[in-house]
């Protein structure tokens, strides 16, 4: 899968995208990052990218000029019309399910906006997928980006190996992942739950099963709600919700956790 | 204000961060980005830092000792017990209000985990916030400890310029931003709008207001009920409405846009 970012800090990008699992799956051949500095395409003989917005106010706005012409070359170099993603506090929430719908592209264009923004024309003209990856203002495209090439390039067939795989089922359950334990079995006085040394599996399974439904159910009731649930992991909330009732003395508001 | 980011990358973190605003903030010495390797403090003689859960499963865990005793060097350096967010999809969701109240502490402490997460005990023991930044898996906290320092940062007094802070305040507003326009007038046949070409404060001011009042009507309905909006705002919003509904053919469903 390609992944081609246009933007002015390409620095920014390839070295946080250079670690870990994405640099893994770069080195083999799985993934391709590529990061097209905007400043490059410009026509100014300053190298100038931007100037002020018609109709005055504060800041700068990124030209449609540069933009379009690093887009046109990379839509030749690709040989059709990819998809092209704006990171905006405007867009769609990026989600999970997103993720997965993106990871079936071969090729992903993300134009990271920077100063006040980015013409309106150009984006009108190139852009195919506006996204947003939460409600909080950021200084640019770039760190968006990064979140979402992270995760759809897990789901890239290759890139994780089986044992990560494992990793991700958990949310596609929409149940809230278990706590882990790990050496030593007593660290500082606090020893690791006793069922995770019994070795009895079916005991270990449910018990985790358990904890992974207490937790949503107390930290992201939203999400249990779309949660796929036996008939025994009704009956276990049922009771666990009723005991919890019946801890809290009348007259008291729970407190949430 | 101090930004302490317990990492097994941390090269990532200070790369990514070092470009632009807080990078800029840095040099002023308004920010200080420091990352901690969780690496340097194991006593394993393989620098090891983590191990296979108990229980059995796939991945590994990062293991609660050297978590704690970066954590306790830490600690030590700051004077007091600082706060710690561990950013996890099992967090409370990163907001722009959580953002504004973080903003008000002099230190905070990011503790990224990594592998199949970190062992449940040391977490106990020393984080003091869950975070998140939406529902979707990443490969560890390293991104969204970048987003949410990008994010807070810009909030510190003497970060952003006057001319930047203007930016952050539409979404105070709760209402998406109205669309931008610099040079070139005419690109490829595409026209500014005229009013904003006109030099009428007044009509440029209305123009815009009302094109947020479209965006977020059509795009973030959610916002909207959020929103502190006039008479005037509500007036121009029944009206254009009303004549949306007057454009969709009767027994054709309005497309989302």
């Amino acid at each position: 899968m390609n992944f081609h970012i246009m933007t002015l800090f390409p620095d920014m990008v390839l070295n946080g995208l250079g670690t870990s699992i994405t640099g893994r799956a770069m080195e083999r051949g799985i993934l391709n990052i590529e990061a097209v500095n905007i400043r490059d395409y410009t026509l100014d003989r300053h190298l100038h990218v931007d100037d002020a917005p018609y109709g005055g106010g504060a800041g700068m706005v990124m030209q449609p000029e540069p933009v379009y012409r690093a887009y046109e070359a990379l839509r030749e170099r690709i040989g059709r019309k990819p998809r092209v993603l704006y990171m905006t506090p405007q867009g769609k929430v990026f989600s999970q399910e997103i993720a997965r719908e993106l990871a079936k592209e071969e090729d992903l264009v993300f134009l990271c906006g920077h100063y006040e923004g980015v013409d309106e024309r150009v984006l009108d003209m190139i852009v195919t997928d506006y996204l947003s990856i939460g409600d909080y203002v950021l200084t640019g495209g770039e760190l968006p980006a990064m979140v979402m090439i992270d995760c759809i390039s897990r789901l890239v067939p290759g890139v994780l190996n089986n044992r990560e795989s494992a990793e991700i089922e958990t949310f596609h359950d929409n149940l809230l992942e278990y706590p882990q334990y790990t050496r030593p079995e007593n660290f500082m006085g606090h020893r690791v739950p006793e069922v995770l040394l019994s070795g009895h599996h079916a005991n270990v399974d449910r018990w985790r099963r358990q904890q992974s439904l207490i937790r949503t159910a107390e930290r992201r009731p939203d999400l249990l709600e779309k949660a796929c649930l036996t008939r025994e992991d009704k009956a276990f909330l049922a009771a666990y919700r009723q005991e919890q009732e019946e801890k809290i003395p009348s007259g008291k508001i729970k407190k949430s956790l």
